[in-house]
């Protein structure tokens, strides 16, 4: 029988997760929640049920694990620990500072209702933090280095558009060729901010807005871009809509380290991913730790897990035997 | 009390754990086993202990794991399913074609003895095979890629090797630029063996040799070179020495996949390696993973492993809470 997967909200993400799990044999997508009223949610894919929110409580045999799509600043910190008291469930919450504090609300839930819960899931944090956690245990002399980009941010996106003025925007983070290069060479460099990354902005103005001050305040935000070197683009409606609606992202993590009884062999460990939708390709990490936590479920190991806690073989529909003739 | 290691073999490998396991606070190298007489054998570092493999047997009670440095042509299917019976094992089998094999014949040991063995550790089988498990997992629509280098083939090294009139001789596997670059720009491409790497070896020849014909013998070898574009390069003893001492190695994985409704998105995973010491750098691997062996023995989860069954934390020395904290 098909893991029954549920999906609750539904914006970009949860959207990613209902095209991708179609390329799952073993997964089924039996429900979407939303706050808003089901009636007024048009799905994209035909025969999708939509719920309320409201009838979580009322729904718990009919799914295995649900994929929780909300946003990591407000919805996440309630609803996974909410919901990991009825559910198996997996969230994607990324705010690095807070995961502490979520890991020990959402286990505590999870605990007392025998459920699996796995917080944090995606690229970064995900695919991201593992490869900083392999290489830091492999390599116990070295530096590590994470890049963004070039892609789209959305907080900073979400910064510029709250400043008078700016009727759009969309800002890309790009990597930095030269210090990508200096940490590739070896050279373990000391990189300062500015160094790392650029900015840039493509900004639709209000007509008759004053560019000139839009351009400075945008420069000169504190956290967001004053640390950058930051470049900013005015454009109009029609070019915006042509050229920056993607949801493209991608990113670098290296390991810089040292073997030898001397230190003297160097070892560079590099994983990027170069992604057209950062929303799909994280619902795809989602769907693989869906299945991983559906797994443990029935093996009764409950609690709040992350992708540092799931041996990679769970997160395969194959079997053992396959996996270790094929990919290892 | 630190995790009490032993190796078994004392070849380059072997000497890369000795020099990478000062480095893991919470293990200590307690002996070195070797066939030959322990007293012919020096030891890089002072102070390890040094066994004959005839006391293998009695020494149960005095290691937790040991690291199992043979070569996979002759040694490991003999040794790793042998000393499984007696110890907490693991090993860098190497020949892909053999695992499904070696794994059953290790397997059977190990849980005969409540012992845990962990089989083809290194980077490739190893990381490089945790990355393709963990990109085919997210990405279910798409092409793997995986090349290597470059690097010293000590395979296709001994081949020249035993050609009559070379004295000495190195090859280096060389990934094909435009081949990585097409991979990289998410065209999914076709490619030959020889569109993928260039061979190019270094040869010494004897005094009189009939170079012409060593060369010939090289390029046209089945199998080892007659598939690739080779490149062979007489040189000096003296060359030789200064310049191709070296067992730098690396590589790179490649998923190039897609995602949407109308497969739309494309995505690319890379995961690449640079090492300047093939043997250090697979000894780390095997030293992080040993940790992982002898946490499983301590849960009673005995029985033959790969790296896809280890959940990424066994790995590391840290706690969750600051695995959580710092590399999420």
């Amino acid at each position: 029988m098909a893991i029954r997967v549920g999906i609750i909200g539904y914006g970009n993400l949860a959207k990613g997760v209902e095209s991708e799990i179609r390329k799952n044999n073993d997964m089924e997508l039996k429900g979407i929640f939303t706050r808003r009223d089901p009636a007024t949610v048009t799905t994209k894919t035909d025969g999708v049920k939509v719920y309320s929110t409201n009838d979580l409580p009322s729904m718990t045999n009919d799914f295995d694990v649900m994929i929780i799509c909300g946003g990591s600043a407000t919805d996440l910190p309630r609803q996974t620990k909410e919901y990991a008291s009825l559910y198996n469930v997996i969230d994607s919450f990324d705010t690095h500072a807070k995961i502490p504090e979520h890991y020990a609300a959402v286990n505590e839930a999870a605990l007392k209702a025998n459920k699996v819960a796995l917080i944090s899931c995606g690229w970064d944090p995900g695919m991201f933090s593992l490869n900083r956690l392999y290489a830091n245990c492999i390599l116990s002399e070295g530096k590590d280095y994470t890049f963004w980009g070039k892609g789209v941010s959305q907080g900073h996106s979400d910064a510029i558009r709250r400043i008078p003025g700016v009727k759009n925007g969309k800002q890309y983070t790009i990597p930095v060729d030269a210090a990508l290069e200096a940490v590739r060479s070896g050279e373990a460099p000391e990189l300062t901010t500015r160094q790392k990354h650029t900015r840039e902005c493509y900004v639709v103005a209000e007509e008759g807005a004053d560019k000139a001050l839009i351009e400075k305040t945008i420069k000169e935000m504190p956290n967001y871009f004053a640390d950058y070197d930051t470049t900013v683009h005015f454009i109009s409606e029609e070019e915006f809509t042509a050229n920056h609606s993607g949801m493209n992202h991608g990113g670098f993590v290296f390991r810089s380290g040292v073997t030898g009884f001397n230190n003297e062999h160097k070892h560079i460990i590099e994983y990027s991913l170069k992604l057209d939708s950062n929303p799909e390709f994280t619902a795809s990490v989602l769907i693989a730790y869906a299945r991983a936590v559906y797994r443990l479920s029935t093996k009764g190991d409950y609690g709040c897990k992350t992708v540092f806690d799931i041996a990679p073989a769970l997160l395969s529909p194959l079997s053992g035997d396959e996996l270790r003739a094929k990919l290892l």
